[in-house]
């Protein structure tokens, strides 16, 4: 076997070791510093492994919000009763697969580990950012970021907010934050942080009870080196975007958009854990969003198809509605808004949709966009009719966002695929335990093998169960279980 | 004017400067280290202000080519005779809208350039690496990057390979390596790096003889600093590839492609630029490429587009190919082979190419591919009975390319333009003078303003004229003239 990977080494052809501690982490970002903290503190000692000079990876380029919940102390500060059934019910009912396990504990987990990231010396405010938005810019913590609202999640569970930003001015610079807080946490917990080093293979021990993986190959700046792990290797080295490859292979429809990430981003991570024997789940599926809000008085229009015809709840979380919009014919969708809308105070902010026109009616705008003749009409005459009542029988939008779109003249704007700007990143990664275990086709763990963050599978299975948080909070909260189980193998 | 934009603060405003230097560079990746290193010989202090972690750019990700030539070093150890007038015809012909001055200069001071660098320590091997290749995999430095050997280029100057690549094993690491050297020198030299520093916005003076740049604001993880510059800022901070809406607006073609670069390529320093009075060129000329070698041999196929008809010469630079690919109509592209190029050892190296299928004869091929009847058939007939005499009348394909494809079974991959896997980055940015200083509309240089690397717009024009080295030689060749003369003003 390993003779055949250039990912996954013989021990035998290893001459000597030049590092050995307890655990090894490849790649310390929020998994991975998360990781080692836990592993520190359980006794273990631990070397991570950093591309990067230092915290430059994708949790750096986060806005730094956490997907937390069932009560935690921001919640209760800002008058919030969320309940960890609650939260789990939520996530059950959107996810594709749920996994039962990884929910109950998350969701369950959840306060402690909000408790905890404050603990490490993470900032998180007493603070509601009430507005429905993609990133608060304020230091303002609390914030939906999900589709808890949202029919028909909002019958499944009671809704709570639940994306916890890091305490920081601005809508960029709260995960990188966030980050070097936690990696200081664990160098001064003894945690050793190779930067600017590249794992290159796993190294794999062939044992007359199995084969396990005991190290890595590294390198840094041409240097090769092989770090010996006793207990256990843990890769937390993101997802594969930057993979042009990959990206073609697995979730071509973000060829068509903007791959956000870092270029560390490159799979690597996935590649070694499926050299070791590990499997993936969800690599086909992609976060994907062309957020039409804020402002978020925009929720309150309408998105028609090429059809002239609704598809998706407008005050959906932003990538529900974007996936469902790539899957419209042509992808093509038009965002509708009367003069009202139009006349907002903050329209002005409206920076990444293209407005194709204006026009007196809605006759006029059909033809305009050339739907079929009546359809948009008919689409219009029928959401109107409802919405007097402050009803939406087709997509049950929230009846805080309906209102009649019957004051002309008329605003279209063009969200198409290919014509909006959509970005993107990827969710699949390592089928892991809810202990970060990898698991092979078998369903058993890989010896001496973890994964965590973005190149392993959690919580975060497609872009209608994203919400703003999902990442940095499983890669966090999963991150310290690995870290943890690890250090007790 | 100060009021008006945030990215241009009135120093009125600022109430205290928590740093002072001479030169402030904003971005120290190559084009930053290099001007840092010349500022601080002319006698300069100098900060270098960096939003990574440390050497974790654009830079860091490349192979590590510099596109010098003219005679090096390099180049006289493996036996080419080059000469800078060549070098300079060359980057004339090949060029949109070639600017001579900077041309003279890079071409005549390439030499000096390069046993800089070597001053500096970043080595490079006395080595050919004689494939046609996107990246050499070994420490062998000197290779062919660009259109040298193309027609009608190789008519206007005599070809020499102008790509050295820093030695290092491996595909990737070489720009790294380089910048991390060349980051020591600079600070052994007494420049201060502040790193995980973002510069938000830059500090004008309106005194009466006009206003000046005079420093920045910048912010490390929440704090916020000014620091002021006495003689000058230095932006060198990237490009603009990871900027959706800026791509969206300049270069959507890039919207289809996979952007290449770092998270910091997020068009920052232009805007920063712009909001000076600086004026952008070449915006809306994008990088694009999908190389269909290596394996060299390939070369050796032709490429043809829906119409069953040749559009380029298949052994140029792959950008060139890829830029032309996309031109194409439907942007319909494939590489067909004969069983002799298919049955070469090192075929199996092709991984970015989709095979269609096999075919026993061109009609059946021509059939499959839908193409019109006759179309490839006469386009394969001519270029055989051409390629008989190893001629290429319509592309002029250099002879050593030139076979005729006669041996069936043949085999057809798809290259198509929204198929294939297309990456890319941008080119454009502000205008320059030939000493880096920011030029507004009207040709003058803002004052106090410098700009260098890929955020400055100076010989990558397009990727017609882009070689493999092209961006690492005029960041770090450009970068050291706005250094020096930003240090002397």
């Amino acid at each position: 076997m390993a003779q055949d990977n250039p990912l996954l080494l013989d021990a035998a052809t290893v001459a000597s070791w030049d590092q050995t501690a307890d655990i090894v982490i490849v790649g310390c970002g929020m998994a991975g510093a998360c990781a080692a903290i836990e592993a520190r503190n359980a006794g273990a000692s631990v070397i991570a492994i950093e591309r990067s000079s230092g915290c430059t990876g994708t949790t750096s380029a986060a806005a730094g919000h956490f997907y937390l919940g069932g009560g935690t102390a921001v919640q209760k500060a800002c008058g919030f009763d969320d309940d960890p059934e609650d939260m789990a019910r939520y996530l059950a009912a959107v996810s594709i697969r749920p996994d039962e396990e990884k929910i109950r504990l998350y969701a369950h987990g959840s306060v402690a580990h909000f408790d905890w990231l404050e603990q490490q010396g993470v900032p998180f405010d007493r603070s509601f950012y009430p507005e429905k938005s993609v990133v608060q810019p304020t230091r303002e913590c609390l914030i939906w970021t999900g589709n808890e609202q949202v029919w028909p999640y909002r019958d499944h569970a009671r809704p709570a907010p639940r994306g916890h930003k890091v305490a920081f001015d601005g809508e960029e610079g709260g995960g990188a934050l966030a980050l070097r807080i936690l990696t200081d946490a664990a160098t001064a917990l003894g945690a050793e942080i190779l930067t600017d080093s590249k794992v290159e293979a796993l190294v794999s021990n062939d044992a007359s009870d199995g084969s396990r993986i005991v190290g890595v190959r590294l390198r840094n700046f041409g240097e090769t080196r092989f770090i010996r792990a006793r207990k256990g290797v843990i890769l937390a080295a993101g997802g594969f975007g930057q993979n042009a490859e990959m990206v073609a292979m697995h979730v071509p429809i973000l060829q068509s958009a903007f791959v956000q990430g870092s270029p560390y981003d490159d799979g690597l991570a996935i590649q070694l854990g499926a050299a070791a024997g590990g499997v993936t789940e969800f690599m086909d599926e992609p976060f994907i969003t062309s957020p039409f809000y804020p402002p978020q008085d925009l929720l309150k229009g309408v998105l028609v198809n090429g059809e002239g015809k609704r598809f998706v709840a407008e005050d959906s979380y932003h990538s529900r509605t974007g996936l469902i919009s790539t899957r419209q014919p042509g992808g093509t969708v038009y965002l509708i808004v009367d003069a009202e809308i139009f006349a907002y105070p903050r329209f002005a902010e409206l920076t990444n949709q293209r407005l194709v026109d204006g026009y007196e009616t809605i006759a006029e705008m059909e033809a305009g966009l050339k739907l079929s003749a009546g359809s948009l009409q008919a689409t219009m005459a029928s959401y109107n009719a409802h919405a007097a009542n402050g009803e939406d029988p087709e997509f049950h939008k929230y009846p805080k966002w309906i209102k009649p779109l019957d004051k002309g003249p008329y605003a279209a704007f063009d969200l198409s695929f290919g014509t909006a700007v959509y970005t993107g990143f990827t969710l699949g990664g390592l089928k892991v335990s809810a202990d970060g275990e990898v698991l092979d086709a078998a369903g058993a763990a890989v010896p001496g093998l973890y994964a965590a963050g973005a190149c392993a599978s959690n919580l975060a299975q497609d872009s209608i169960s994203y919400a703003s948080g999902t990442c940095l909070g499983e890669a966090s909260f999963f991150g310290r279980r690995a870290g943890l189980h690890a250090a007790n193998s």
